[in-house]
């Protein structure tokens, strides 16, 4: 038999997984989750719920309740709302509807990497717009990439994970204004910023925003993302989700989280707060700078210690940080989730160690 | 600003959407759903689980235990097992790593409608093989069709749905000795059949058993499905899955029900016993022709009643079929699902005056 692996195409074979190995940790600052988990009886609520519903039968074709819920929630018409199992599902259900083989898509560089892995799978080419010298957005160089490639779609994460950015005041606007393909604007962290997009759908038809309840929500295990948008682009986008894809016990625990929002805001804005005294203990260390962040991360960049033995020497006392040293741009990078004070604290106290012990192995 | 559908791709654009619209019911026979609740100490147990768990924590990036347990429960290799949010998923992900513009898929027809979307969407073409006269599959058709189109990916669910028919004998090894291209099995209904291309595996490293735990299993709600497969195919169709697609609760829920599986076989076994029953039956109604099952519903043939009306007469009784009458080749069609002895009972009872109320309606 010949080998099989010749019917997978060319970009695919070429390409390599998504991964994110194990690690033990005590403290588990490597993935932009919310440190604050969720009460005791929001959880015996939503079991509640899920116990008296038979589990053999499928969820809602179509859980309105909740796309209103979340309209509500927003401030956006329900029939713009699309909900799927995290906003990961929606970003390929819009690339699968709008990239064929040649299509262009801008974005920027570095940022979340599944836009350009979902790209290059459906035979899209993405067209790159590095961050500047400060890894900030550049709106000119992002309107030129634009104009140039005749891309369909431009997605921009703001606040931008990994490093943290947002977009600049009135670049939405202007990159919506071209009117030369869709602008997608991926707000997973949008909470922790005070500013959003979802104003602009109002005046822009061309416009789509992302938002997850995993970090301000506090849901990432549960993977519940919405799409927001014109009625008529949520109806083609519909057409790339998979049926029943939000299963639920998500849909439950969604509906639950959006009536206990007050609760929320106050974790994302103890959060915030953490975020502030996180960012000024780092500073105050030296062999790093840290980057400024409107998101529940920092980005710091360390002068004289290569990131990856200081991820390991972090990891070896038990706290887990994200290495995005192999990031465009990042090489010298890590980026650390904001924890609760405890966890920021053990942080703080081991990078110095961590820090000194990576010099020592550069030396060696 | 100009139509910003004009960046959706014509493909998906003439398309229609995947759509249920749902009706009030007391008696369920639409979704191919376990009728047999999970016991209330198994939900308790999985519930239990989840609140020991922080619901803000990501799920494993790769649920390990849950692949060993999988492999052990079908007897395959763990490493040749992929997990994910519904069978629809893992197609959408095979799909997506194998089809880009202009690649055909052999598809039977009528089969289940996801196939043929999803490869629209990814630009790729459906070369479609009629059933058989008596709705069974015809190897010898299936066979040309590849031969003559060079698909890469042919995918045969069997048994099959809307119909309830299996690839005969010996069907499955002549379309892996082809050689000419991928054989996907989708055995969502495999356990109500008696058969499955599973230990196939071992012999053909181009073959793909899709498998679920929605319906044996009764977890519908839950969305999980697998895949089985040559590890290396594995290895390439979990590039296109969405990180962490498969939520903590679901995954909670599969490892506990691959724990108790006597009580699963023991339901299913109710199921295939109440589906004799049940095709008994419809037998002795005249009007009809229920065709052979080897699933967990069963398919009739209407002779001189439209299966819209009798669908609606029936709905008005509050009692839910699956109308497939829009599936090529099944015009006069319903399916139906086994349900409980009571619930098919309800039906066996209404469907006389469903048929006649349904002939009234045609000779007016």
């Amino acid at each position: 038999m010949r080998d099989p692996l010749r019917f997978v195409k060319p970009a695919v074979r070429g390409m390599d997984a998504y991964t994110l190995s194990p690690h033990p940790s005590k403290v588990k600052l490597n993935q932009n989750e919310n440190p604050h988990e969720l009460s005791d009886s929001f959880k015996r609520a939503v079991v509640e719920r899920a116990l008296a519903r038979p589990w053999g039968r499928y969820p809602d074709f179509f859980p309105k309740d909740l796309h209103v819920m979340l309209a509500d929630h927003i401030g956006w018409r329900s029939d713009g709302v699309l909900v799927g199992n995290g906003s990961n599902e929606l970003i390929e259900a819009l690339l699968v509807v709008t990239v064929g083989q040649g299509t262009r898509v801008v974005i920027p560089e570095p940022t979340f990497t599944l836009y350009g892995m979902v790209t290059a799978m459906l035979g899209g080419e993405a067209v790159r717009v590095p961050l500047d010298a400060e890894l900030r957005y550049d709106p000119d160089a992002l309107s030129r990439a634009r104009a140039q490639s005749g891309a369909a779609v431009t997605i921009v994460c703001s606040p931008n994970n990994p490093t943290g950015s947002s977009l600049p005041s009135g670049a939405v606007e202007r990159l919506c204004e071209d009117d030369s393909g869709l602008v997608v604007i991926d707000e997973a962290y949008a909470e922790f910023s005070g500013w959003s997009a979802v104003p602009l759908l109002q005046r822009y038809s061309n416009l789509i925003v992302l938002r997850t309840l995993s970090k301000a929500g506090a849901l990432a295990g549960l993977r519940i993302g919405y799409l927001l948008a014109s009625p008529e682009l949520v109806s083609e986008v519909n057409k790339a989700r998979l049926p029943y894809s939000l299963n639920f016990f998500s849909q439950i625990a969604a509906e639950e989280i959006l009536g206990d929002w007050e609760a929320v805001a106050e974790r994302v804005e103890r959060i915030v707060n953490e975020r502030g005294v996180l960012a000024a203990a780092l500073a105050r260390l030296s062999g790093l700078r840290c980057y400024a962040s409107d998101a529940n991360f920092v980005l710091v960049e360390l002068q004289d210690a290569h990131p990856v033995a200081v991820f390991e020497a972090l990891a070896a006392e038990g706290i887990l940080v994200r290495d995005v040293s192999r990031y465009p741009g990042l090489s010298r990078h890590l980026r650390i989730s904001v924890g609760t004070p405890d966890q920021n604290a053990a942080l703080v106290a081991a990078l110095p160690r961590a820090l000194a012990l990576a010099r020592v192995q550069v030396g060696e």
